[in-house]
């Protein structure tokens, strides 16, 4: 209960430190009968691989991924599938003058208060690096999904000042461009903006979203498992995010019930609405429309420029970071609010299969 | 797992329906020891009562409090704590024509689509009214947290257009007017604007804020129950909410690295912070300073004025929604907020115990 | 966390004490879809109400069950359900002078330890009363079960040195006969066997036995969760519960492979096996036949011959029990035991569903 | 929810099959502070390594544990500890005829039948090799438990008809002999049991004790969260147990609560009982006195004589069954029910530490 797992039916567990000897996730419940490679995996971890653009650290992890159980000749078994990463590219040297001063906007001063001790090489176990647990996971759970014929697609919809044009999308551009925006023009004015910043030893922030299409109506749990409240908790738990809106959002506060009711129609005899302020869920329950989740991320918190804090003793120091650091988390945050969003929908889907009796009594008799 | 439990060690799962015949809450996990009665209870509940102001449903529930198991002698003996709210003020009448509609904004539809059978009077599970049992078990939980010194207190910080202004604060205020803003002048402009807005059959939405103060640093797990974390899930699961931020929020995708970063410092040997964008968390651990949590609230979805929508066959009906409804949710909302984030941080206490080793010598040697 | 809660999709969680207002269990998870009234309830209370039979305590509750939320129209709608006992017959006053007691074979050494405080009123949360809760969610499990074919049956097999025959078995005996024994010759030498007991102010054991027929196979889950090990915890967690043996049970140490393995054969074209030593479960999964469960209960403790103890202070005291006490808890726990077994296997019913994705895809395509 | 997880705060996810690349186990929730060294694990490992006794199957594994995280600088961070076995000896091919015929006493059709699919290599996951996960774990929960002066200690009580002579213990003798029967006598005597009956192509079953010594008063929760429930689940989990027993077990069916009852005393001013049929708990809580645990084991169920049994398609065949198979499953299984025990015990103490409002005054003021 240290607080490594996630999910109900389909449970996710992560491990490992950005600098110990590998990092990994074991899922249990994934159900039996998935055709499955490391390959499937391979790409999800390849989009927050970091190196491969121009806004991301040098760093250059492998992130091969091993299926260590769970998958026999190829399909899911039921067991638990256990996934690890190797960690290669190991620079602890880099952290060795940071081990007793607290850099700002991390969360050194909070393990160190939390645990009395701390694995400071890379951030150890609140490093970036964590994700790759949770982005694997994903893999698998979209690939479920697909199978369903729901699709999860997050992507960059802001980067400081730079927002992506409304009505704009491709998936393609999301999956090449350094940004991941679905907008090539804005893809390129970010690109700009950040490379400016880090030149400035800055860094900004941005804001992402992902859209969960052909999502059946009915799924998502009443009071405190309502489908928002998971997908809330599942994307504020990336590291960075600060802010989390479902549908309108923040400008909720602002609209009257006759601007944000969405009226019921029928369209093929299905019921259907004809705005989505909403954004997919009401009571807490997907409606049939898209899901929309937007999550707002800080600036990285390290940059390159001198910073005034504290060491362990409190003593007051001037701290100038070195190491490998993007200059904006979203780009690589993109597949990770990606794979989140996709456990935590599997899971609701997983979940929805107990609701009625007459299910119980289709299933077994 | 159907949705209506919340909360590791300090368990709560509520249960009840808008015209049955009572609400109620029990608590699993509450520590044995603390002095507890009904009035301690009632006074949380009294806050989310209906009919106790201008802006709220004239529906007049005495919403009195029994407390059923787990006070012995005016004291908690660690067994579960019952409690339970009789409903005295049904009238289901107003509901009978709208049982086979689906009133735009709610969960009418979501409900039949998950269950295929729904209480459709006064919204049934997905009413109001079922926050009683959240507000119930907020006031033990808010009890515990004063007895440790921390002071949780949530607070309406816009209605429509009208903010409160900045470091303007009276709890006092908040406890009571109408509109639980801390700001007696801004009170003033939402209140009338709220009846402005009635007046047309309309509704309003707005943001809410929490403040925990004197926190502990070191509290909150890493990964997925990060502190923030389960901050949004608690608040994102109260009805209506569309957004949870946490310190600057939404603001920091537009902020820099050498913006939002707070500088360490120490105060009376205590390891600090100068600025507090982060809100209180880092990493998903409390960092010892202030933890604001906002939220943004939708308008009312029942108005009175004719809406567009379907019926259970797919027909296209006009609907003008009767009843007792609150133009605005906000000011009766804003002490659910306040119990979720109270249960959300004891919990997190609680767990906080098993961080190391050494406590559990310093405990059982 | 307090260990109030059972199940993981079907989850109960019961509350109150012996001489509290009222005792209770909210069942959060029970598919939507079931016609539900108390009257099916009350009949699996009747069955563990005191004062029915010439061998249980004089204490006459009425015991009448009240459904306060999760039905509607006589169909439960998916919300959860809150069931409440009140308690009508306390009297206290049988309890005054042993509060500072602590009575040898009770908790009450043990409650005082964990809690430092106790409510000593008839065992408080300890008593056999707590058990009312459990017996009310079982008639609701015991329902769903049965709309699916598969019957739970429980039922005394031995008091004492009386052992029910093999192979006579009759439901409308157990149902019926103060002992709950299948077999009216055993009930007869059984019921004198404790009358004497009785009369010598001792008390007496027994064991009890649980039979799940039709139970599909491929239920249950590897590992942790096997069946029998869920079905050894909720058996083990009734009070007096010494052991739990599945199948052959104990008998297996002594048993070669060759008298133990169960060959497999078809039947209809349906796999089974020509014995059951296994008792319906291989591998912690439901192998299609019979499932057999047995409980050894330990003799009531609370007998009215003088007994050695200490007090709060630790100083020796010689103890008188009064009140009202059974001088053999098996008759009456039978049903607790069908209750929590119809839980258990109801619960791994509902988590079997997401063994498989075509399962999945067979729902929502 | 499949099934592989263990624990409320120290929380563990086993994970791996038999001829898998490797097995393992997460855990989460173990407190920061603990000098940790493969080492320590290895030793536990080693008690259950094949090929260690004359009574063992051939097949031999290394069986050398790898910590991939949550350990920095040789000790643990608060972080999830991954453990990793490598499977180094598998010989696949001893089984490929089997993988469509359904062994007596085995789990393969439960996995067909639940999952549609199943990895026939040496069982799979439901092979004695998942245990090297709980193992690993229960080593780290035993070094805890250590170093708060709780000792936990399992081994054989008999094998077939042998049974350990009352008041012989040596810890040495269980940990060095074949059988891990703590008496010299009865080993020798057991191990010739074992030896003719593996020379008649047949296998045998017997029991295991496990005492926890020196545990605080005051342990485990109420109701459902009993700690001899949980050690009945955590000991029934076991592959191939049939039974499982506190304290005196089946033997109180027939005693009368005179005898059954332990009276209380004190002992240098503290409470305890002048004997202990209840094995060290009352109402689910530990009373200060040695907790008893007992388990019954079948017999190995694959035995090299021919048996009836059905394939896939349901035919009758006659299986024999060649690879590598222990005649007795208990000495390697007494490690195994070390491990479980160790880490329920753990947990009950962990999760105790929220018993009172005071524990948590005292921890954060």
């Amino acid at each position: 209960m240290a607080g490594s797992g996630f999910g109900r039916i389909f449970r996710i567990t992560t491990w490992g430190e950005s600098h110990g000897p590998a990092l990994g996730v074991v899922i249990d419940g994934c159900p039996a009968g998935l055709t499955l490679c490391e390959e499937d995996i391979q790409v999800f971890l390849d989009r927050r691989k970091p190196g491969a653009s121009p806004l991301s650290t040098p760093r250059s992890e492998a992130d091969k991924v091993k299926i260590l159980s769970g998958v026999f000749e190829g399909v899911t078994t039921g067991a638990p599938i256990s996934l690890m990463v190797e960690n290669t590219s190991q620079r602890s040297s880099d952290y060795g003058e940071m081990k007793d001063t607290y850099r700002p906007g991390h969360a050194d001063y909070c393990y160190d208060a939390k645990y009395g001790i701390r694995d400071y090489r890379g951030g150890g176990r609140s490093s970036g690096r964590e994700t790759i647990g949770r982005v694997a996971a994903g893999a698998i759970a979209s690939k479920i999904l697909s199978e369903l014929g729901i699709s999860v697609e997050a992507y960059t919809s802001s980067i400081g000042p730079v927002k992506i044009r409304e009505g704009i999308y491709s998936r393609e551009q999301v999956l090449s461009c350094p940004t991941a925006m679905p907008d090539a023009e804005a893809d390129r004015e970010a690109t700009e903006y950040v490379k400016k910043m880090a030149a400035e030893k800055n860094s900004v922030g941005g804001t992402m979203e992902c859209v969960i299409r052909h999502m059946p109506a009915g799924v998502g749990d009443p009071v405190f498992d309502k489908l928002d409240a998971l997908l809330a908790s599942a994307v504020m738990s990336i590291g960075a995010v600060k802010a989390v809106e479902i549908g309108d959002g923040t400008a909720v506060s602002t609209l009257t019930g006759r601007e944000n009711n969405d009226p019921f129609t029928t369209e093929n005899g299905k019921v259907t609405k004809t705005t989505n302020h909403s954004g997919g869920i009401l009571g807490g329950i997907s409606d049939g429309t898209d899901i929309l989740v937007r999550a707002s991320v800080k600036p990285t918190p390290s940059i390159f420029s001198p910073q005034e804090t504290v060491n362990k003793n409190g003593d007051s120091v001037t701290l100038t970071i070195a190491g490998r650091h993007d200059p904006v988390i979203i780009p690589r945050a993109v597949v990770v609010m990606e794979a989140m969003c996709a456990i935590t929908v599997l899971d609701a889907l997983l979940v929805n299969q107990s609701a009625r009796l007459q299910y119980l009594k289709d299933f077994y008799n």
